[in-house]
């Protein structure tokens, strides 16, 4: 049906009727003072979300953009840079990383699991010199659902004296991630996210510690200027053209935000995201990451059960029901299928989306009790 | 009076209500087979707006994005760049350049004037080594409203063999640029000028010369790689999470460009700027650039007559006629207000911008014949 599509991937997320409005507002100068007020706001906004009391940048750019300017304003040739993998966003880190001449070690970590303290430690204990000068990784691994334990990997490299990196791309604003509190030297996210806005924005925040090392950084990218950024954050504007449109959404986002309360959000996420580990067990399915405490509550990846195909799934949804959930990628596409419970999403959703996968599923010959997956996530919710 | 700003600034620029409705809608996945239909369209009318057969990649990012995204995949540290100085926008491509490890020289003019073909000449002509790499240059000059003759310096940068890399933000689909006619090997422009669209996406085209320089650049940026872009524009993708938004935006606008049809585009422009300095010479201002020939169509730069300051204009304006009006950049600052007329303006806000412009005049004491502007701007645009 026109007009009725629901979208549960890990981002773009579902945008409020208040944003989508305030975006189609007739922009206004970029340097006037009414936009400073705004930038204002959102810059006073974005420290509540981040948890911090660091400057919060925002690019123009998607998520990859705010990843770059992280490693690009910290790298020389040849630096030391450690990155933990556990998917395609651990890796994308990686990448930008050697793209940049860093020499880059990894902890490989097969997808759906993720690195474990002593992992970390026994890796950080061998780099007995303190080469390694960046440890890079993933709160919420997007490609599989997967969470990194971040408060206690970024005390790790602390301890050891690196920089940790962290992409927060679908965990800040959903999910509990306390910058200062937690030691996080730099973080990274993106607007279509929790943040409930389009793509298009994407916002980075960095410790002293972390700026220091930018100071002696030979080439940092000029685009993604730490130094401008700062500089314009302090004063209400942007060193560049802001896409000044995504901003009036931010702004208007960063009010629910605010109302609702990051506490609140982040129990909301959390419970959500148990609902649906809940169903779809009692559905008799796989969890492609089954421990609760190593899942994501932003994404959820969901085996299909034998005989019945992720894009039979993923069809009979959107055909029958509207609805968009995510194929896996890249080795993953065909063996999961994720379910994004971002953003601006309602306990009449999560029930929403059971009810229509019990459906799909129901339609696709698979044998179970209908109904028992919205009872599992009612009981979950309650 | 509320929601009655008109912008008269170089960018952002008046968005037509098609275009901010698309905005408003909700998203869909960026990786859909609905979207890339949309990126199809899109990339396909930006060749057009391009006047090239390269593919044009599409940033989530401003026109200082794509300008990063020209020189950091084809500079290596050490190489020559030429940069062609006639204003800020001309001194950032210089900066950039730096930036990046880059050996810079620039020929340096007088902020209102152009580069001449002689002056480029005698530099390429001692460069006998050809040491020289990349030239980079402005099309229209956004801090001072000046335009270089692009066709004629990216002919002798061809002759000597170094890459053009031109600024086209505020000229490609206002002025006339021939992107492969013309031998440009890089041009780059942003979606807030002639685009009508809001700020947060830029446009990059290179020449297959261009890109064999590329493929020689050992540090490209991950982010702005042209071989991932290129990949993703030839299956109608992006690499990186496209603005799926202001893509909307810029298939309403690109609808309503090819309607128009670039000619007609370009001569639109040309005849509206013409108006405003004939009106403005009627009246007895003077223009910042004297030259018509040297004059760009999308960004008028004046100064207020003797006696009456700049701040009190654009005020005047503001207040009393909810026009905005730029005022100089650094050193020209409160010295030139600049009148854009850049992408979704009609005769009509042309005849407009003058009688409000007497009116202010009018107001704070200026004596001139009232209403000999607006006869000038009639009759030029007969």
């Amino acid at each position: 049906m026109k007009d009725k599509l629901f979208l549960m991937i890990p981002g773009p997320t579902p945008v409020p009727e208040t944003v989508l409005l305030a975006m189609a507002k007739h922009p206004i100068g970029h340097r006037s003072g009414e936009f400073e007020a705004i930038l204002k706001y959102c810059y006073d906004g974005l420290k509540e979300v981040f948890q911090t009391k660091n400057d919060v940048f925002i690019y123009a750019a998607s998520g990859t953009g705010a990843m770059e300017a992280a490693l690009s304003n910290l790298i020389n040739e040849g630096d030391k840079v450690l990155s933990l993998v556990i998917g395609n966003f651990g890796n994308r880190w990686a990448k930008i990383a050697k793209s940049l001449g860093a020499d880059v070690q990894t902890i490989d970590k097969a997808y759906g699991e993720t690195v474990s303290v002593e992992e970390l430690k026994a890796v950080l204990d061998a780099d007995v010199n303190k080469e390694i000068k960046i440890v890079t990784m993933t709160h919420s691994e997007t490609s599989t659902g997967a969470k990194n334990d971040i408060q206690a990997l970024c005390k790790l490299v602390q301890e050891h004296g690196a920089l940790s990196v962290v992409d927060g791309v679908t965990s800040v604003s959903a999910m509990e991630v306390k910058m200062d509190e937690w030691g996080i030297d730099v973080l990274v996210s993106g607007s279509q996210k929790g943040f409930m806005i389009p793509p298009g924005l994407s916002f980075l925040a960095a410790s002293d510690k972390a700026y220091a090392v930018y100071e002696q950084c030979k080439h940092p990218s000029f685009y993604f200027d730490w130094a401008a950024h700062r500089k314009a954050v302090r004063n209400n504007t942007t060193p560049y053209t802001a896409a000044v449109n995504l901003i009036f959404a931010l702004q208007a986002a960063l009010e629910m935000l605010k109302e609702e309360g990051m506490e609140k959000i982040y129990a909301r996420h959390k419970k959500h995201a148990l609902a649906i580990r809940s169903a779809i067990r009692a559905m008799g399915l796989k969890l492609f990451v089954e421990d609760d405490n190593k899942a994501s509550y932003s994404i959820t990846s969901i085996l299909p059960p034998e005989g019945i195909s992720v894009p039979d799934i993923r069809s009979g949804l959107k055909k029958g029901y509207d609805i968009i959930v995510a194929n896996g990628q890249n080795d993953l596409k065909d063996k999961i299928f994720r379910m994004g419970t971002l953003g601006f999403v309602s306990e009449r959703d999560v029930l929403t989306a059971i009810a229509s996968l019990e459906a799909v599923l129901y339609k696709l010959g698979y044998k179970f009790e209908l109904g028992i997956g919205v009872k599992a996530a009612i009981e979950s919710m309650k």
